[in-house]
């Protein structure tokens, strides 16, 4: 069964989605030294995260009990990155546009499933911020760090949230969901390249207290 | 839409007890050197997160998303802080005395609420406290702390735990249900503040193991 | 009430097995000064949380909201404890085996739950193991540790994953429920005392990024 409304083009990006997040999951485990149980765990924990927290707020079906194949791509990525990345020296940066395809992609479906669901606008713009970033919270919560999503560094989360309002706001208009959809994931991915190229970052808190 | 059975008064107290408990969230956020949304994450996850904790535990539809202001104060007043507390120097005890009266609506609209929902008294009192602390011990993990609400202190859950219980107890003995949630409140507040006042704590656990 | 399906001796077990899992909670808030709150919420958190978690994935009824003695179970437990540890000296190994038979009982009931309530089988599986392994989990998230169960160690989740697939296989090829529920359970305990005794572990993951 797929996601609703989301074409044969979007569901097979969305696993792809999911196992570059896996991976992601799997590289902070490992500097935990973690075992393989840990890894499958963290790394999974990672990649479902988002969505599950998601669906669980809009008290819809989970998308992997509906699912078992986002289920199965997370854990078998997971288990093969185990094996493989301690072989090759893979550089991180590898991962940062796969990365931002997956928050772009992430977001974009989230939010579109909010609406569907009839989340208010303000709501469902969270919804699909949080489909695209709690994956990477759980995963430093879980490795016991300061989620990385928090701390100063080039825009991310605030990337989704303006690719989900564009969304809301070009349906708002008129324009048709799937246009809209393609141009809130432009917008994300082009801010995340830009925000990465030019360092552009957001004001850090510096409270007296 | 509003909370069932709480008046017009409960509900402006609501939203300012949300406000209050995001600021205490910013704070704690600015510790650790969060830009902009980190602080308006860490905010909102620890306003809204007891009542959303209780609302999935209860399978009920979570408070937010059925009414979005709660989420727009929150995250209003997380993004005035996060500008207005860099330029003030503002006292931490200054919150004490808001986050006891937030302690306490909480505490009791959350057992109320889990009444309804028909939790057995046991549930429905720790259901009442969850909805208090759960917002604090999310904010305290997502900063990578120790709960502070589990570590040596003042009374905090105890105070939640016994005016949830008053609440119960005054119910079953046919005290209507508005003049209990007033006792149960000011029981909360009034042990809070004496607490606070006279340093009365808990036993610690010392164990040998 | 009872947990659907499961006799009056897998009842009984099972309040067993969540004042087992409180104690380990207990101990290890010990280790962080918490108070009697502190250790309160997390023995109760750790006996109850991998059943939460499993329930409100399943979107079934949350079972200490169902049954109240589970709660009763697990918070008599900790205070019971929290007064007892610190008076007496109990070796931690003391409870490494009715932990193991904790983590097969939850492991085993919680995959004929996730089978009954229609999730395919791996997801199944999963949903055993986390009702096994998720309140270990949240008991360290909770005093900020790394999860135990994701170091490097014995096999423990890995031992539940196994059971949990024997479940699984056995009545896929006609065994009956309870003859099958009764394999698992027995190669879950059986692994976890052999991998205790010979030390055995799974292989680390040593990335060189």
């Amino acid at each position: 069964m797929k996601e609703p409304n989301v074409d044969d083009l979007l569901y097979w990006l969305g696993l792809a989605a999911v196992a570059v997040t896996a991976i992601t999951g799997v590289l902070d485990a490992g500097r935990k030294r973690m075992d393989l149980v840990g890894v499958i765990m963290v790394g999974t924990a990672t990649a479902l995260g988002g969505g599950t927290v998601r669906d669980i707020l809009l008290d819809r079906p989970v998308f992997w009990l509906s699912d078992q194949w986002y289920l199965i791509a997370a854990m078998a990525t997971t288990v093969l990155s185990f094996f493989l990345v301690r072989g090759w020296h893979l550089p991180p940066r590898l991962f940062l546009i796969p990365d931002a395809l997956g928050l772009a992609l992430f977001t974009i479906v989230g939010t579109q499933i909010g609406l569907q669901w009839h989340a208010p606008w303000l709501a469902a713009s969270l919804l699909g911020v949080m489909t695209g970033v709690v994956g990477g919270v759980l995963r430093d919560v879980l490795c016991n760090d300061v989620p990385l999503v928090f701390v100063h560094g080039e825009l991310y989360a605030s990337a989704a949230w303006l690719g989900a309002m564009a969304l809301i706001l070009l349906q708002a208009v008129g324009v048709s969901s799937v246009i809209a959809a393609w141009c809130g994931m432009a917008l994300i991915i082009g801010l995340r390249l830009l925000a990465m190229a030019y360092g552009i970052t957001l004001p850090v808190f510096r409270g007296r207290t």
